[in-house]
């Protein structure tokens, strides 16, 4: 089987079509690595599930919360067992469920559980050495101060920014706010290093708090390297030592190209960052770490 | 029967669980009034739905979208057969369909169609005569200028309002921007009356522009009432000499109470307002202009 799909716990490609994900986007989801049969990360991942659920009041309360998350964990085990391999992209998706009346949630609703195992993707695994090269998008977050950092489902900045390319020599795409200043990469975080500092810019008004940029804080930490979460302006962004990506699935991406179409002209300015030695420090100790938080036993 | 529901013509309660629709809000929709078996201002739904489209990249031209929008016209038909009663409420989904590697669209989509046909919600028709009790929600637009206007399917903005009150003698909440700048209702557009002329938000930064709005303005100026689309502060809204809002299953709203939290206290503002002269003239008005839309003959 290619990939695995569970609805609520029961193998099924299939969702009732008045559920508010789809109506309103009315969810969070997590896209995890399935790596040498372990959920990576798990820990982190439900923690901001948990959070997200309590702030879309999906769930009333931390105990709910954690109850859902339960179920979840077990449907990944159920999901694990028929996918039936060691490595795979776990994606989790929970809704609000069905019901309501228009944008009123129902007073008490029964949220939709959905776990994909997909197989993991091709081509990527030499990025991290290699490094990727980036573009400016034009296309902005929407920013929102009380959404900001959490994984929901209202995605379409997302979609709007990766369809402006299909170069495949363009691995990811740098986001801008809606006034200017430098959020994220489309699916990843962002990390600039300037005089041996890290920066990584503010997510108040809009972005993701990613799980692996949490990770390589702390291990930034480990490494004596200071982390500084501020605003980052586009000149900052062009004056930096080096700079990389972090996401679930593909670790730490150093950028070694960023290109911007340059105001009013078709030309294209690029700005080439070499893969710094801090850089190499970092993936390696995360890497160490990774292979740490795989423990022998239970899945998660 | 109910409610009625087809998914790409089939009558169906289950969609791939795979569409981007729900992966990511990646598609547009329309709530539209079935009356006395016609399908209220079609016109301005089908441009609205087009408009949408194209600004998302579900079709790739006018072309397109216009034969998509005749596969829902059909579709409408067929739900109208099986729902078989003149009165009711049209809802159309329409997503980029499934697929794609993550965020990036697939190169060739099939949008996926929608169409539910379900009751007509009952205890509201007095509104329109007695006028609604509104509260302003804490929660706010999300901000994006490339988006305004569209009704997407990124609605947790609404939900989030919406959550905000149970009561059911509050009829509607009054949604504000990011900068505090009064935009909309939950579900609804909103004019305010000044001096004889009517004031509605710019809409250049978020909220929807709705069919109903466009034809209330149409509307007035055919009665030589002003219309003028500028930035609202709370300060103008609270100076209005009266103030209604437009929806497209609830024409148009006069608003008899506008509540408040006071900063820092627990005691409420209230405003009250007038069912003005100009409301009551603008009311008939549209009346009248609906029924003349409603043809014999084809459903739309």
């Amino acid at each position: 089987m290619e990939s695995t799909t569970l609805v609520n716990g029961q193998p099924s490609n299939t969702l009732e079509v008045s559920d508010r994900g789809l109506a309103y986007g009315d969810g969070v989801f997590e896209t995890i690595a399935l790596s040498q049969g372990q959920v990576q990360l798990w820990q982190g991942h439900q923690q901001r599930l948990i959070t997200g659920l309590l702030t879309l009041g999906i769930v009333a309360d931390r105990v709910s919360a954690q109850n859902l998350v339960d179920a979840i964990a077990n449907d990944i085990q159920t999901a694990y067992a028929l996918y039936g391999r060691p490595k795979g992209v776990i994606k989790i998706t929970v809704t609000r469920g069905s019901g309501g009346r228009g944008y009123a949630p129902p007073i008490e609703s029964i949220p939709t559980r959905i776990v994909f195992i997909l197989p993991w993707p091709l081509g990527r695994s030499h990025l991290s050495g290699d490094g990727v090269r980036v573009q400016i998008c034009q296309h902005r977050w929407s920013n929102n101060t009380a959404l900001a950092g959490v994984k929901h489902l209202n995605r379409l900045d997302q979609v709007m920014a990766r369809r402006e390319w299909s170069d495949s020599n363009i691995h990811e795409g740098i986001m801008l706010d809606q006034n200017g200043l430098v959020i994220s990469g489309v699916m990843s975080n962002l990390f600039i290093q300037m005089d041996g500092v890290l920066i990584t810019p503010k997510l108040d008004q809009c972005g993701i708090n990613g799980t692996m940029a949490q990770v390589v804080r702390t291990i930034a930490e480990q490494c004596n390297i200071d982390v500084v979460q501020q605003q980052v302006t586009l000149e900052l962004l062009l004056k930096a030592d080096a700079a990389f990506m972090t996401n679930s699935l593909n670790g730490m991406w150093p950028i070694i190209t960023l290109t911007q179409s340059a105001l009013g002209s078709p030309s294209l300015n690029t700005t080439r960052w070499p893969i710094s030695a801090l850089i190499q420090t970092l993936q390696k100790t995360l890497a160490q770490h990774l292979s740490e938080q795989l423990t022998v036993g239970e899945i998660c």
